[in-house]
């Protein structure tokens, strides 16, 4: 028996029923490091890198990747980019700031894209004159202007247009959000940031999270928006298309198309010599990572089949924020198991505390290991010590 | 002009136009100790307490109250409610139980009730045999009773019926969920306790979270279903009715009327002879914490005005999850001015990240604080450090 899952690839397949990652078995990580813990892949991440950069260069487009560093902050992973040399980073905070020149960022390959943000943050900014800022409101152009006039800036504008995996994932749209600055009011910043000399070198938007191929028409027509701001800012050179890169999380999904997603972005800047910048931060950790539980408590409740493990929404909040389930597989497969259709739930006590509900899975007996795939973004960034179960390790696996 | 808003009290209000929290000015704390901060009064705490205590006595019944210290287990809290005396404590996890220690609880005063139960939190509780542990599973019981056989347990059973603040925040209901034991295996977790001689001294039962005056009627049926399982326990001698009285959260919406409350529990307890146990959590800090956090960008987009402040749904999550907006307030009165609608913005890069949407509010500054009511449960306790935004203080008032 030889079946294969939508979601294996060359480096996460079963073999003789172990699930790997790269050459470690999942299993003998879990039973000697303990569980939870995160496990993530380095060279997925790197495979996936290279393969946007490989799409972008085919498409003749200069370009500069950023890894939104708030995807995932483990300073392995950090550390691991920074030595490819294949990407700067993207910061959203004074904190993020600090721990990319930690693993050994330098200044000019950081760029910093917050809301919200205060003096204070402005502040660190200006003790960094190398790192570039966008800025999503008029406000803090007029801010960042009295700190470091003269310098270049990008402009985050919202385009009214939102994509995403789903819609509570649109970062713009018909409705205003709190990202951006919007038409009505472009003319005026561009007024304000000339008072301070400051350079908008860099058009910026972040059109949502999780996007794939049917959202690309989408990303077509945020393109063609852009042309009005361009129009008005004869200094910019760069078009800063944020991130959101989605990658499939169910049977079925196809994977982005890369090729077709370049093709797009080229059509727009190629004729107007601007180069591109692109904030990967799910997108190339998110397949990379695994989290692995342990089911501690099987038990039938009614007509529901309960399988509890060592981990809660705390450590994985996709499900419980936005609905998004993730894939769960075991650690080790027996294909000779008759599946059931099971309930997956954390040690958190709140009710939308589920990782699955009525999926399709072999047997669980207590003490077995239990994957939730496509968690290496925004599961342990974004972990909490709720009930105080936010204890956890993290593993990066370079063979 | 001496406005009086529906969240005043004479313990939280303002004074000559400046929010006091018993004789604490606000602003001057945010003034001299810097935002985020989440500030207690522990005076609202204890008499939190003493009402509920009050009601209880009134009408007749024997109790213990435990405080649920997953609300919030900021040391200073855990203690004062120590040095009360009015209350034991419960906890959830191994973590929670270490705390309530170092906070000075001896384990006779200490509840344990937890969901996903592990054999190494088993190995915990084996260690202090004198915690109360309620078990929410027959393999919970099994593995419990394996370790300490003879012991003294609660049952976690699950009602099919809930209340809730709203229906995500139900614990029980119609459908089956993840907490308790349900009816048509309770017999068999009677069997499986007694083959360990374990004493099951206590019903416990949960039914949601937030339940105000509209929710009685099904606390009166829990009640009621109650009584088969009792029919069917003679060691029984208390039931623990769980947490979840809820606090208003919007003007309009009337406090439980704990009277009624208390009246429905000795309707059902007192001809059996049984005493009431109750788990509270939020219901006891809530309404005594608030998170001020300072405005840094202030800023109108298209039609919608946008108020930007230091904090995001990392250090409260009720909008994000529940869907539930905080009340927010102003630390410094402004009577003069114009009302408009604003829609407050956390700092994090996530479209649901919004604390209040087109809420009436007089004029907001940049450098303005504002006040988070309500967040006194739940609030530091399940922060996270998402985009490394998760500094804050705590602080708690006695005086």
């Amino acid at each position: 028996m030889d079946e294969s899952f939508w979601w294996e690839r060359d480096n996460l397949k079963y073999i003789n029923g172990q699930l790997y990652i790269g050459a470690q078995s999942l299993s003998e990580l879990a039973g000697s490091a303990g569980t939870p813990f995160f496990v993530y892949h380095g060279a997925r991440i790197r495979d996936n890198l290279i393969r946007v950069r490989t799409a972008l260069e085919n498409n003749g487009l200069s370009y500069t990747i950023f890894y939104a560093m708030k995807a995932n902050r483990f300073l392995p992973v950090l550390t691991y980019l920074k030595t490819l040399g294949l990407c700067g980073i993207d910061v959203s905070s004074p904190g993020e700031l600090d721990l990319a020149r930690q693993a050994g960022f330098k200044q000019f390959e950081i760029s910093y894209t917050g809301t919200g943000v205060s003096d204070e943050d402005l502040d660190v900014v200006q003790r960094n004159p190398q790192i570039y800022f966008n800025c999503d409101s008029i406000s803090v152009i007029n801010r960042f202007g009295q700190r470091c006039p003269g310098r270049k800036i990008g402009i985050r504008i919202n385009p009214h247009i939102g994509i995403g995996h789903n819609s509570s994932l649109e970062y713009a749209g018909s409705q205003v959000t709190k990202f951006g600055i919007y038409q009505d009011r472009y003319e005026e910043a561009l007024e304000i940031a000339a008072r301070y000399r400051l350079q908008v070198t860099t058009l910026h938007f972040h059109p949502g999270s999780g996007y794939l191929n049917a959202q690309l028409e989408g990303l077509d027509k945020i393109l063609q928006r852009c042309e009005w701001f361009l129009d008005r800012s004869p200094d910019i050179d760069t078009v800063n298309i944020g991130g959101g890169l989605g990658a499939p999380q169910y049977a079925g999904e196809e994977p982005l198309d890369l090729e077709e997603w370049a093709r797009i972005i080229a059509r727009h800047l190629k004729p107007r010599n601007l180069r591109v910048q692109h904030e990967l931060g799910d997108y190339l950790v998110k397949d990379a990572g695994i989290l692995v539980l342990k089911a501690n408590t099987v038990e039938r409740k009614e007509n529901v089949h309960f399988v509890y493990v060592n981990g809660g929404m705390n450590l994985q909040n996709l499900p419980a924020y936005y609905h998004i389930n993730t894939e769960l597989v075991p650690l080790v497969l027996d294909q000779t198991s008759p599946k059931q259709r099971i309930t997956v739930a954390g040690n958190i006590n709140e009710p939308i505390d589920i990782f699955a509900q009525e999926i399709l899975f072999q047997h669980v007996s207590e003490g077995d290991y239990i994957g939730l795939l496509n968690v290496g973004g925004y599961g342990s960034s974004t972990g909490s010590n709720h009930s105080m179960r936010g204890k956890f390790t993290e593993y990066l696996i370079l063979d």
